[in-house]
C-alpha cells in the first residue's frame, strides 16, 4: 500500500524513438502526468504524426525544447544527443527548477573522466547516479546499495541499452569469483531502433532486410567502458572485453551473447547458483529454467531481461545470453524503474513485466 | 466511477498465440483473475516453455482441455480450432456452469447456417451474439444497437481479424448509402500469428522471409460470408466482395486495402464526412487526420484501429485502408472489449490504447 | 547459333540500386563489356563502397555523370531520377554519339504528354520505343508488334516495376475482352528497393520492420497513366484503375492482386485459356499450374514473372495476381531483354530465368 | 582454355533446401546436364511444386530416392539428413557405378571416428576428401595441398556451413602462429534455411520474425569438431572453441564474428598482412579494404566469402567477420567448386562471384 504520488513529466525529444517510448511507459504508469512535450525540428507538429502509435497524445503539438518550457515539472527525461543533456540540468538548476532530471543519453554515465574524453571526444558533463538498479557493488551477490544509491535521487543517468544487457549476463559470475574478467568476449545482435531515428544509408529497410551487419567492431563502441565500470562494480579488478554489435533486421531487441573463461575448478553447478541467487529476487531480471534460452522476442515492449548461462567445460568459458527490448528495459522502462526509486515509489509500479509475443 | 467487480477467467487453448494474446490483455486488466489454463497436447507442461513472453505465469502448469477444468469460473475463453467450441460450451451448460463463454473461433458468428456449411463444409453450432461493439445496425450511423446486444450477454462469438479489418474500413461508406457494396474489393496483408502455431511448411521463416504469399484466392476463404453478414447489418442489400489475403514477412498486424464504387455525384467532403460521423466517439477506431495513412506497426499491441480514407474520382472509388493488430484487437483485445459490456463494466477497462513502435 | 556481337555499356548512376542491379545483370551476360561507371556524389569513391556485393569490380572508381564520360559506348544505360535523362540522351546525339540509350527512368515512357504534365509536372521530354517485349498490341493475343518495335531500336524507355506486374497480370484478359477495364482495381505489395536509396525517415529499418505502409493512395500514383496506356495497346477503349502500393518488409519483390469485373458469360475454363494463350511460348512470363500461387521468392533475381488467374464467381470478378522482382523483371533484367532485341541478340541471352530461394 | 566435359549429375533429396540450391548453381554451370532427381516422400511431385524459383525444370517429377533411380550418372549428389549418405555410396560402389559421390551431409567430414560418435551418437560412416579447397595445410600460407586432395577425387565430404564461415575468418591468423588457438570465440547469426525444410515450431515465421534464438549453446554443436580439425590441419596443436550460433530474422547467410587472443608483441599491421597473405589469390574469398566489415547481404546467391580483421589491443585480441551465403559458399556452391576440382574443370567455372543485392 502506499499513498498516491502523482508526478508531472516533461519530455524533451519526444518525436525520437527513446522520448516516443519513454511516453509509451509513462502513459501506462498510474502516477504520471505528461506535461512538455519538445522537440527540435519537429516543434510545432502534432506527436502523431511522429508517434502514430501512442493513440492517447496523437493530438498533442510538440514544443521547442528549452528549459523554459520544460521547467516546473517534477520530472524531465531528456531524451537527447549526447553532449546536450549536461547544459540543459544546469540551466534548469540556475532556474531555480528542482526536477529531478532523467538523463536517457550518455553524457553523465561515466565516473572516469579519461574513459569519457578517450570515447566521446569532448569534456564530461560530470557522474549521475546510474539507474541500474540490479548493478551489484563490491561484495554483494544482490543488489542493494545501488538501489540505496537511487533512492530520493534528483539526477539519474540511464545505462546504455547494450551495457544493461552485458552487465546483466556477466555481473553474477564477476561477483561470485567464478569467471575471470581480463578475457571476457560479447556478441550482440541489436534491432535497428537502437540506432535512433537518423537518416543513414547503413539504415534503409533495403539494406537491413535479410542482411546482419557488425559495426564498431575492434574495441572502438562507447559502452565498453561503461561495461568495464559496471563489471568492476561488480568486483572486477580489471576489466578487458572483446564487443562487437551486429545490426539484425527487427526493429526491437537486444541479444547478448558473453562468454568469460570459467575459474578454473569450478564445477556447473556452482555456477548456476551464483547466478540463481543474484536474481532469485528480481522482479524484472529472469534466469530462465536450465535449457531454456532467452530470445528478443519474448522481451517485447517489456522492462524484463531474461538471462540464462552455461558451462562448456571444452572450452572452459562460461556462455550467458541475455535478452532485452533495448526501448525498454535498455532505457525507458529502466528509467522509470529508477525513477520509481528516485520518487519513494514501488520499484515495480506502472511497469511491463509481459512483452508482446509473437 | 464503478464497482469492482472481479472476475475468473479460464482459457483453453492457453498455449496457442491467440489463447496467450488472451492471456497477455487479461492480465493487464484490473479486475480479471487468472483461473485454468488449458491445452491439449501441452498439457502437463508449464506456461513458460510455450510462452515464454508471459512472465507473470511463467511457472504455471497447463491442465488439460476439459470441462471439468474449465467449469467454476466467471469467464471461459475458448481459443480452439474451429469445430470444437460448441461442444464445450453445450458441455459447460449441461454441467449447470453459469459461465460467460467467449468463442475466439468461428463456430457461432455466422448468422446463416448455409452460409456455415458453403465455407465451413460442417453442421452449423448455432449463433452467439457478435463481439464487434463498433458494428453499425441498419439506420446507424455510430453504434449503437450492437453494444446493447453485448450488453449482459452470456456468450460472444469474437469476429474474425480480417472481418474486423475490412467491416471497419467499408461499414461507414454502406450506412451512409455512399458506395455500392455490390463491387467490393479487399487484399490484405497479413501477419504470420493469424495462421496459429500450426506446423505447415509455407509458414516457415525460411519460407516468408524476404516474401508475400497470398492465400486462399478466388472467393474460398472463410471469412466472406462473415464481411458480408456485417455490411448488410450496415445497411447493405447485397454484398459481393473479392478478397484477397498475403501473408507478408510480419509476426503481427493486419492493413486492409479495401475499395468500393462511389455512389455517382458523390463529394469527397461527404465521403470524409460519413467516416467522421461513425467514428469521432469511438475510443478504438480512429481514423487519421487526412492524407496520413495507417501502418500495421502503429498498432501492434494496442487494441486500436486506425482508418482512412480517400477517394480516387478518376476511378470513381472510394479506398479505404485499415490497420489492426490481428491478435488484439482482431481477437483477444476485442473479446475483452466485448466481455467488458458483457460484465457490465465500461468499454475501455483495462484495455491497451497506445501500440508499441518502432 | 549466333555470330558474338561484344558490346560495351556505360552505366550512370552505377551507386543506386537500378543502376547496381543494371551492373549485376550485364556482369553475367557473355557479350556486355562493362564500360564507364559513373555517379554523382559519390564520384571518386570505389564501386565496392557502395554495392559490396559486385565483387568481379569493387576496386572499379566511379566517374563523375558527364556526356563526356559516357560517350563511345555502344549502349548508355541511365539510371538517374527522373528529368534527368531526356537532356544527357540529347547532349550524347548532340555529340555525335551513336550508342543505344536506355532509359531505366519514366521520363520517355508515356505517349501522351498531357499526362505527364498531370502526373509529373513538367515538361515532357518526348516518347521512346516501349521496353516491355510482352505487351499485347490491338487484336494480339501473343505479343509480336513489341517486339518488332524493340528489334534494332536505338532508343528504350524501360517500363515501370508495378506497370510490369498489372499489365502482364492484366493484359490477356483486356485483349480477349474477357473483363471491363473500366473497373480494374490492383493492390500491389512493394519491397522497399523500389524506393531507391534515398534517406527518408519511412525507409528506414525501424520503420519498415515488422510494419506495412501504404503510400500513393487514392489515384495519385505516377504509374497509373502508363498502365492505363499498356492496357489500352491490349485492347482496352478506356481504362480505369484503383491502384494501392504498399511497403512491406521486404528488400525485393512486387506482388501485385489484380481484380477486374468478369465479362458476365464468361465461364472459368475461357478465362484460363486466355491466360494460357498469352503466356504459353513467352520464356519469362510463366503462368503457375491451377492453385499454386505466386510468391515474391520465387522470383527474386531472376528475369521472371510468374502468373496466376482465377475466377471468383460469386464476387463477378477475376482475380490474377503476378510476382515479379521488381530489380530483375521490373527494371534491369527487363531493361537487358529489350536491349537484346534492340541489338538483335536473342532475346533471353545472359538473363537469368531460375530465382534465389528460399 | 579447356575441352568441353559435359558430366551428369543426380541429386538425391531434390526437393529441400539444399538439394534445390545444388540444381541452382548446377543449372547455371555451362558442362552440367541435369540427370536424376530424387525425393523421399515428395516422389512423384513435380519440382515446380517444391522449387517454385527454379522455372528451368519445374515440370520435372521428382522420382524416389533409389540407387536405382541414382545410378548411371557422372556425378552423384547426396542432399540427405546425416546418416544417410554413407549406405547408398556403398551401395551404389556395389553396383559397379562408378560415379563422384558428393555429400552436402555431415557423415563424411570427420577423421576422428571417436569425435564423431561423441557429437553424433552413432557409428562412423568414414572420412571422404574435405571439400574446402581453401583449407591451410600445416606449413602453408596459401592453399594448395587441399587442392592438390580433391584434384581427380571421386568422393567429396562438403563441410558443415558455419564450419566454412569460422574457418575461413580465423585460420590465417593461426597458420602464421599470431593467435591462441585454445580460447577461441565464436558467435554466429545465422538465416533460418540453415535448418532445412523441416517442421518445428522454433522454425515457424512467427516465431522468427522479429526475433533472435540462439541455440545449441555451450558446446553441443556439432560443428565443433569440425572446426577444431580444420584449424589443426591449418597449424593449431590444440583448438578449444566456444562457438553459440544464433537464428536470425533472415532466410540465408551466416556473419561469423570470431575472436582470438593476439600472440602477445604482435603488431597490426603483421596480422593484416597474414589474413592479405592468405586470402590475396584466392578467387572466392575476399578480404575487404580496411575499415569495411562484411555483410550477409553482399554474398548473398554467390559463393563467396567476405572476411575483415581487425586487432583490439585493449583486449588482446583479434576480432575476424566472416560472411557467407550458407546455401552457396556454405554449401552447393561449395560443392561445385570442389567438384570443378575433381574433374579437372577450372575450379571457378560456372560459379557466382556477384551477389544479389539490396
Amino acid at each position: 500500500m502506499f499513498m498516491h504520488m502523482t508526478f508531472s513529466v516533461a519530455i524533451a525529444g519526444a518525436s525520437g524513438y527513446a522520448g516516443g517510448e519513454m511516453l509509451r511507459v509513462l502513459l501506462a504508469h498510474p502516477e504520471a502526468r505528461i506535461g512538455a512535450l519538445t522537440a527540435h525540428s519537429n516543434a510545432g507538429t502534432p506527436l502523431g504524426a511522429h508517434q502514430p502509435h501512442l493513440r492517447s497524445l496523437a493530438g498533442r503539438v510538440l514544443a521547442a525544447t528549452s528549459t523554459e518550457n520544460l521547467a516546473g515539472h517534477d520530472v524531465v527525461v531528456l531524451a537527447l544527443p549526447h553532449g546536450a543533456s549536461g547544459a540543459i540540468a544546469a540551466e534548469l538548476a540556475e532556474r531555480g527548477d528542482d526536477a529531478i532530471v532523467v538523463d536517457l543519453g550518455a553524457d553523465h554515465r561515466l565516473v572516469d573522466p579519461a574513459a569519457w574524453e578517450q570515447f566521446y571526444g569532448s569534456e564530461h558533463a560530470g557522474t549521475w547516479p546510474y539507474g541500474l538498479p540490479e548493478l551489484l557493488h563490491p561484495g554483494e551477490s544482490t543488489a542493494t546499495a545501488q538501489r540505496a544509491a537511487l533512492a530520493g535521487t534528483r539526477r539519474i543517468a540511464v545505462p546504455g541499452c547494450n551495457v544493461t544487457a552485458v552487465t546483466l549476463g556477466l555481473q553474477p559470475g564477476v561477483a561470485a569469483g567464478l569467471i575471470e574478467p581480463q578475457d571476457l568476449v560479447a556478441v550482440l545482435a541489436n534491432g535497428y531502433s537502437g540506432a535512433g531515428r537518423s537518416l543513414k544509408t547503413h539504415l534503409l529497410a533495403s539494406e537491413a532486410l535479410g542482411a546482419v551487419q557488425p559495426y564498431a567492431v575492434g574495441g572502438t563502441h562507447r559502452h565498453i567502458p561503461e561495461i568495464a565500470q559496471n563489471l568492476r562494480s561488480a568486483g572486477a579488478e580489471a576489466v578487458s572485453i572483446s564487443f562487437t554489435p551486429t545490426l539484425v533486421p527487427m526493429a526491437r531487441g537486444i541479444l547478448a551473447t558473453s562468454t568469460a573463461r570459467l575459474v578454473p575448478g569450478t564445477d556447473p553447478a556452482t555456477v548456476r547458483e551464483a547466478w540463481e541467487q543474484t536474481y532469485a529476487d528480481e522482479p524484472f531480471v529472469h534466469l530462465l529454467p536450465e535449457g531454456q534460452w532467452p530470445t528478443t522476442a519474448s522481451t517485447l515492449g517489456a522492462n524484463t531481461a531474461l538471462v540464462q548461462v552455461a558451462v562448456d567445460e571444452a572450452a572452459g568459458r562460461v556462455v550467458t545470453v541475455t535478452a532485452i527490448d533495448n526501448l525498454v528495459k535498455g532505457t525507458a522502462g529502466g528509467a522509470l524503474q529508477s525513477l520509481n526509486l528516485a520518487l519513494g515509489l514501488p520499484e515495480t509500479l506502472g511497469l511491463p513485466l509481459d512483452g508482446v509475443a509473437p
